[in-house]
């Protein structure tokens, strides 16, 4: 019903995550009635980010350069690693401003069923970093699923003979901030009792 | 926390209606993750809309050809236009398969308060196409907003003297199929109520 063109780009909206044929269609319809510079940013921005953006040489972070700002500064404390499973962690742990260490991202998470093994993760290099010595812990930030919770025991285990000096420790699991008791799932309220703390 | 380039792609995203910063955020990362291929799509989709589509010389619907597909087409019955602000309206139009004839965009509705007056719109383009002579129904499909509203009124009553021979019609006010009676707010019901037919 609509000229090809506009198809075509409602069609390439529409491949984008939580974007569906109704939301494809309106964000077309706004490319439409924009300028055309806001619609030149957008594809520039898009063809660059491709273009530009690389995994970081040491954490595989995402960066511009070949070791990112995170690794290359000077002032953030070697001596502690947070491993998580995608780039999108390290910017919401960096929100937090609570940490202050270097990270390490996975590229997932293991999951046998899905085919994710220890081999598709940056288990080589993270446990090479381990190796040099400087390291004394390790957080495993992986996220709280079955599949997060598997490749922290792997990680767990593995680091007891790659590298016994390094602490391995393992994110909070318990209530969240501003949370109802009366909302909370059996198992979340579960793992907030056997985590409590001395007041 | 990003990269320049990835901050700018969420920056443009975020400019999108109904994307946030979360959502401009996990786009990009989707952008990042996916293959080039799938990046270059998306950004050549977005310059050739804008190149490529303009607005009909006849009704104003979107189009890549002078003239738009529906206007150019032989079996739309000429004698009906049907009124729309926006050229979305035409598509969920003709998504019910039960309007043969053809259209006529106005690029908005009536808008005092927002600045947008009859000068505003693609009114005299229509009382043109209107004193041809040839159409004899003109179907007032303008949102059952205010501005809708008074759209539908500034027409009816202009039609007075540039058309008087044609019929003008406006879309029926009623309850959604579907709908609960119970949960239908009392302005629609009562519109559904004026509205009531012989069974």
């Amino acid at each position: 019903m609509f000229a090809p063109p506009i198809q075509r780009l409602v069609a390439e909206f529409a491949k984008l995550p939580g974007v569906g044929q109704r939301t494809a269609q309106r964000l077309a319809l706004h490319v439409l009635r924009g300028t055309d510079e806001d619609a030149r940013a957008l594809a520039t921005a898009i063809s660059e980010v491709k273009a530009q953006i690389r995994p970081c040489e040491v954490c595989f972070n995402l960066t511009d350069t070949p070791v990112c700002r995170i690794c290359s500064d000077a002032r953030r404390d070697p001596t502690v690693i947070c491993v998580v499973e995608d780039a999108a962690d390290v910017v919401s742990l960096e929100r937090t401003h609570e940490f202050h260490g270097r990270y390490h991202v996975l590229g997932g998470a293991l999951s046998p069923l899905d085919g994710v093994d220890p081999d598709d993760l940056h288990l080589p290099e993270l446990y090479r970093r381990l190796r040099g010595g400087e390291v004394r812990e390790l957080i495993v930030a992986t996220n709280p699923t079955t599949s997060g919770e598997a490749t922290a025991l792997h990680l767990a285990r593995e680091l007891r003979s790659v590298a016994p000096q390094v602490r391995v420790t393992r994110l909070a699991a318990g209530l969240s901030v501003g949370a109802d008791l009366e909302y909370t799932d059996e198992v979340t309220l579960g793992r907030a009792l056997l985590g409590r703390r001395e007041l």
